[in-house]
């Protein structure tokens, strides 16, 4: 089957390209580190012909479409937030172009949210992920990582969603503070197997989350030095624990959002799993996505926007 | 008055003696950086030689009495921690004792807290600061910093502490994280006077500990981005906005485990005035201290210890 559509995932830090089928079969697929990142002021023409170019050579006309951080103010053209709740359509209706020598490269707006206290959020390139899942079905779905985001999907739209700044806080706090220099420990070093002080860690997060036992998130942190230095926790279990900790703690917080059965989680399989893990620590549960959502949410967003024939 | 006492707070990052007389005035002072974390492998008694010599010439059995981070593992001798409930007798009792030259000198142990669910916690060097303000009447006491103590005294006894992990999260978060670049913004940079959004920080942080309106600290964490970003807050606020964010988070967190009047606040002015305008951003209230705890809570363990003739 002939290609139809060149579907590209540009985000901070890798480009990820696939070539579609109209039947969105994928034909061929990139994946690099040219991130948004790592563009030169101006390099995103040269960098997408580069990169594209082969897909492209005789086939001028191949529409292509793109999402994440390339659409940010800092990205080859801005695409202006969408706000929820959003459906492909919507999305899809507020695509903007650029042009790169014979090709036009469509480029998708990330999405908004605010709940009703007022307080904002954004996301950029996982809209195309929750769209790919929405075609399997999901009605919630989380994506760990960094900023983890939590999103609800009813009948294909977008109709909330939240971000927890759980990967970022992890590594900060192992990486640059005292309480976590157990956690950083060469001898620990990142977290590997899940073991059981991961669950440990994933408890005391919920129940800090929930303010349980007069606990409290800010307090428990504590704990990733104390327990080692008492004796109660083996030092190279202090960087699972601190990510238990912190994973129970999201999970905790955005149940009080997101209610409702298993989430489908997609994302680095270790860090899907991990998840489960802090889901079934908790007495909850939440699926592993099967891959190539966003893909398949780039082809439903250049179906709507009548870029493939 | 002849001096009765040297008496020395010995931290991490610095070293503060008080040369005092019989009836605790102080009659000279130093303050160095020749912090614990400066010393080279068996550095102490030299450096004890060059700060208290100039004090101790002619007067070789003048007692020596140092607390903090100079009793750790990593200190001058280890002097293990005493459980609470401790009152200054119980502290007084477990000095260890090091010989640098003609002089004796004693070192406080620190204090360990075990709760009902066996959270752990320990402190080393804030105990002479909250003897001190016990002398001063105080049964709540806060010391904020990058690891703030909350503890409760009962008759001079510490019954309960707890620490929350406040300014080291704060300093990580706004130095080394994505959601920290608005408030490391160099045209905001740290945290200067107090401003409004300090106090809608600390309403967030106290409203996300408590789990109201669906919030949670790792979700409120990225206000800190997207407020900004969507134009609900100046980028120089962000700093601003984030401290009041934690430290409401931590004050919210504290009352669930030590409710009751105005604790007494003691610690670095700026941080002081910041605490305090965050009690009363939640409704609630804190007092300055007045200073000199320290040399006051060494003086009282000197004289249970029978140091001061």
């Amino acid at each position: 089957m002939p290609p139809a559509l060149i579907a590209i995932d540009w985000g901070t830090s890798s480009f990820r390209a696939f070539l579609t089928a109209r039947d969105g079969a994928i034909l061929d697929r990139i994946e690099t580190a040219d991130g948004v990142a790592t563009m030169p002021p101006g390099g995103f023409p040269a960098a997408f012909a580069r990169l594209a170019g082969p897909w492209l050579a005789g086939r001028a006309g191949l529409p292509v479409l793109a999402s994440g951080m390339v659409g940010s103010r800092n990205g080859w053209r801005e695409a202006p937030y969408v706000p929820c709740p959003a459906d492909p359509a919507a999305i899809a209706a507020k695509l903007v172009t650029v042009f790169a020598g014979e090709a036009t490269v469509h480029i998708a707006p990330g999405l908004s949210f605010e709940d009703a206290t007022g307080r904002p959020d954004v996301m950029r390139g996982e809209e195309v992920e929750i769209l790919g899942l929405a075609e399997a079905g999901a009605g919630l779905v989380v994506l760990p990582g960094s900023h983890s985001k939590w999103a609800r999907v009813e009948s294909g739209c977008v109709t909330s969603f939240r971000t927890f700044v759980t990967g970022e806080v992890f590594a900060a706090i192992r990486d640059h503070t005292l309480v976590g220099a157990f956690a950083r420990n060469p001898s620990s070093g990142a977290p590997g197997p899940i073991g059981p002080a991961f669950a440990l860690g994933a408890c005391r997060g919920a129940e800090a989350s929930r303010g349980e036992n007069g606990a409290g998130l800010i307090g428990a942190l504590f704990g990733a030095r104390t327990l080692p230095l008492m004796g109660k926790l083996p030092e190279t279990d202090a960087a699972d624990w601190l990510s238990g900790l912190l994973i129970g703690a999201e999970i905790a917080e955005a149940r009080r959002l997101f209610s409702g059965g298993a989430p489908l989680l997609a994302g680095a399989p270790t860090l899907v799993e991990r998840y489960r893990a802090a889901f079934a620590a908790l007495g909850d549960s939440a699926l592993a996505a099967p891959p190539g959502a966003a893909a398949r949410g780039l082809f439903r967003l250049a179906l709507d926007a009548g870029l493939i024939a």
